[in-house]
């Protein structure tokens, strides 16, 4: 397989990652699909180390996805094992045995129970995964797990990403920093529904699952919810947080409203969003990073769902990708979103400049004003529909000829 | 403003369309954008003709489209004016301005009341109307009306539209041989919701306005609001159904639900279905014309979300562009289209060929079975999600280049 075009919109350098204590981590080469690259990875947790996750809402769900549903309940984690192209989707009987059986091989090895082992998996669809080359491989793979290896892993997890994706934060919580890191992977098959493509989120800190769920869940709403490249919700979208305690003590945290939460969670808000938005800025053939800030909705769901229709509109995206500051498609797309908006009240402003407001164009609008900004790769959409107090920000890519060239061809 | 290139997807001539009696009509070169092309286009229907209309649900709907909703409850109409190049769109109170003195002019030619004037534009959104001009070239354009120009105002009522759209049944009526004729313009903002882009019906039947109305709603389900290219929402949608009453004379008919109205019923259906059809046929960039027929759902509703779910995927329409029998995009599209969905019954054929039965892969497909289908210009596809008896069928087209390179330049 070719090495895809880095996407313009990548950031500069991979970023510099911390060791988390109680965590190990690797990947080789398994064969599963692609030749000559590591599309196996495996994550190694201390004992006690708790886990949250959130799952695609396909009604179409992976076998993997099945599988740590069922587990995460347990809020137990001593291992993810995650393997790249294929996706072990509506295969049958045979795809939850291939976890199972993943699941108690790496449980094996690493002395623990299979319901403390998640797997995640993407690629194409309806094929028999290589399960047994998996399993041959289990062994070499534990017997090399090291403390950091950030890169290798974020890249072994990708499939038709352009980059690998990854982010770190510190946070206090109790007087003492803890790390979260968090690796993603993610490119088409973008609009996660509650959940996301690939995340895969550690932290240090001593968080039970119950308070970990209710963090993660919260973080995702603004962030890897908040995002769509092409509308389409894929069915192996998972985001894992694991804790393994293992960090600076620091006293229990029983509540997710404990006060003494407060930086941890702002941490992982900016953290889930810089991955998210990584996710974006690798959008298949994706030219422009576009942010969309809908305010004056009747609530908040109402501003996301205006929002996303904005985000998801053909006509909007292509514009953009012209560098067509064209505002009556987002008019359209506005209307379109089946929420409550004003006519006649509606004001839109393209990188600051004010279009529309009070239902007609700004008449001190002209279009040379927006011209240097619909140029640049950072395109700001702001749009107040006149009804309430309701806010949201999502964030997407153009749609350009990259995305057909690459979604012609390529079988997801 | 160049020729656009003729969609491969178009029929092969303008169907022949008999004159209806009570109906005259005409179209001219206003200049209210294009240049040396009509855009202009008025119908005049004889006294005690009657109306029924179904609307955009955009809560951005254009000025002609409050003043059609408005007038349409009334139930008669004595002419439609119709502008191409400028939707008078957002326009503020200018923009109800210009459809008012459009109507009260025209009204005035005719001889009729200004709320049995229709008024209908497309275009551009967001610029003022020049109604002046349009006002200017009535009285010539009411001078020179014919009882047969089809042709002419197909094209004149035209955008993007690479070929005129135009349809024709016969019905029987209590006997009678009553004629249905109508044309059509779309080809991209088009998911049509409760209403489509344009399309004008006219019938020589003698048929009471809300009779008219529950017949063009219930046949508008069926075919505009089945059909999607981009899955964006006009904010101009819009169907009017005339009858004159001119032809064979025929007894009353005072109830959608008389026997007698079976006929017109059928005809009416297959006439919009074709009109819409070939709105899906002119698609913006269009190679492949699709059909999507959902099958074992909770019920129709659920049916046809599903379907438009499917018919909107950008994946699913690019692999068919790339004539790739990708069945795993179909799947994903089906999981997330928030309706019921079996996947341990799921079923999918392509072309007739079974692809997947049962939520596996079915083990006599082989790919070389669909090859020469997906080379095809019309393709097949058959779902059944396993769940209760709902059905429906969507159709629409591929997403390729030629959308982007359509929508990256023209301002709609």
């Amino acid at each position: 397989m070719a090495e895809p075009t880095r996407s313009p919109l990548a950031p500069k350098s991979f970023p510099r990652l911390p060791v988390i204590a109680g965590l190990k981590m690797g990947s080789l080469a398994a064969g599963i699909k692609y030749k000559r690259r590591a599309d196996l990875t495996l994550f190694e947790l201390a004992k006690g180390s708790t886990i949250a996750g959130v799952f695609t809402q396909s009604t179409m769900p992976g076998a993997p996805v099945e599988w740590c549903r069922q587990h995460i309940r347990g809020g137990r984690v001593r291992g993810i094992v995650i393997n790249a192209g294929n996706a072990n989707v509506f295969t049958g009987a045979a795809g939850l045995t291939a976890v199972e059986d993943t699941a108690k091989s790496a449980a094996k090895l690493i002395g623990a129970k299979a319901g403390e082992i998640f797997v995640a998996s993407t690629g194409v669809i309806g094929e028999t995964l290589a399960v047994d080359r998996l399993i041959t491989k289990l062994p070499t793979l534990h017997r090399k797990l090291v403390a950091k290896r950030w890169s290798n892993v974020a890249k072994a997890i990708c499939t038709t990403d352009t980059f690998p994706k990854a982010a770190t934060r510190t946070a206090f919580i109790d007087g003492n920093d803890v790390q979260i890191t968090g690796i993603a992977k993610g490119s088409g098959m973008i609009m996660p529904d509650m959940a996301t493509m690939l995340a895969f989120l550690f932290t240090d800190a001593k968080i039970p699952a119950p308070v970990l769920q209710s963090l993660l869940k919260s973080a995702c709403n603004q962030s890897f919810n908040a995002i769509t490249v092409d509308g389409d919700t894929s069915t192996s979208d998972t985001v894992l947080l694991c804790a393994t305690g293992q960090g600076p003590r620091h006293k229990a945290v029983t509540n997710a409203r404990d006060p003494r939460l407060k930086d941890f969670k702002a941490a992982l808000q900016d953290l889930t969003r810089d991955l998210a938005q990584q996710v974006v800025r690798d959008g298949e053939g994706a030219s422009k990073f576009i942010a969309i800030t809908v305010s004056g909705a009747e609530n908040k769901k109402a501003a996301k769902r205006i929002a996303l229709t904005v985000a998801n509109s053909p006509l909007v995206k292509t514009a953009i990708a012209g560098e067509d500051a064209n505002w009556g498609r987002i008019i359209m797309a506005v209307g379109r979103a089946a929420e409550k908006a004003n006519r006649d009240k509606l004001a839109i402003r393209i990188g600051g400049i004010s279009i529309a407001k009070n239902g007609y164009p700004d008449p001190d609008y002209r279009e040379e004003q927006v011209i240097d900004h619909m140029r640049g790769q950072e395109i700001d959409i702001a749009i107040d529909v006149g009804i309430g107090r309701g806010k949201a920000t999502v964030w997407t890519c153009d749609l350009t000829h990259g995305y057909i060239s690459i979604n012609a061809d390529y079988r997801s």
